[in-house]
């Protein structure tokens, strides 16, 4: 996260907004954000927002995720969205979702669902 | 790619492999390559093997991709390997793999699968 | 879906409603609805959704799709619902669910996300 | 299964086969097995591999699926696949897929990854 320059720009619980704001070296050939740079922010929010319901101590684990990637992400920055659709003792179901955004105005490029894993602490 | 210090290892037709080696800066607070930096690799490895059995100037999109997590990414290098189960004249159907090594041992981390849309030049 | 006794409750361009009454023999041993029945009527919810909005003689393929299994599902009558988020000339992004019913009360018991193809007319 | 006339031809610890013979009422307008049916038999053929590595008494539930369909499933009779990937103590990761035969040709139709969960008995 550090690394693309991202920022978590909305916690509560259950809900997680990570946000991104365009680099070019974050893109492809064609100027649009890198599908494994979206998914990477898309799986954080998911990861946070089912940790935003853990107990304190314990951490998170991305088990699986599939992707659809609808529109090229063009834009100036990039807001992932993470919500809760089941929250569980062993596994949250989450829905992610990444919008670009060019001004004020937003375009869905990805959507998917994530399976989160609560891990105890040692 | 060039951002992460992967490189393309091996290229047949309908079957490429990424190899990574490891940086502290891809990996989350335990030390092992995070779930985004693998599905990038992955997701390339499957893109270019898809690219690899089109024609000449002919580019490949990502339409969607799942990736299932089985073990950590703890190692000292990874490769991402793309296979085509099924060439299409729109679609292909990829499965990509990333294992982490450590000497010669690899580990299965990530088995996925993508589907690589045609897109024709312009 | 005849098979099945399922029938087509909700029609609109972009969002159709499966409705599936409670069968003994499509469950499984423990009374709740097969996955696999309630991915079939799922599926076809999405894929009549992504017909709905194309033109008269095209029909629809199913490319892929991937499932979550939030809670058994366990009721007296199973609601499918397929919603177009992305509509496209070669494939459609559709967001599937299934909700089962204990009177009035719904429990979301799957949510899943499709790829439908537009299949032209020979 | 019994609904269907499956039957399980072959089951090795972490590796199961179930076999359809065609029948038309589960198939599509067009002649072709029904996306939701091939889903069906190979949920249950990963689902067995899993529950073939657990302890006596023990049961399995299907978390998520993922099914990319690759051809028509076109055939005298479909045989799935159902692999373990990854064992877990709680969750078991399969691979499978379901051909299609006519004669003895098989086509590749389905191919697919799940996650089977571990139920400890009551």
């Amino acid at each position: 996260m550090t690394l693309f320059g991202a920022r978590l720009s909305r916690l509560e619980p259950g809900l997680v907004h990570i946000e991104l704001p365009f680099r070019a070296d974050l893109c492809q050939q064609n100027g649009y954000l890198h599908a494994g740079i979206s998914t990477t922010i898309a799986d954080s929010a998911g990861g946070y927002a089912a940790l935003s319901l853990f107990e304190p101590g314990e951490d998170v684990l991305t088990s699986e995720f599939k992707m659809n990637f609808l529109s090229p992400a063009d834009g100036e920055r990039f807001v992932a969205t993470g919500r809760v659709l089941k929250p569980g003792r062993r596994l949250s179901i989450c829905q992610v979702e990444v919008h670009a955004y060019r001004g004020d105005q937003p375009t869905l490029c990805v959507v998917g669902l994530m399976t989160a894993v609560r891990v105890q602490p040692r």
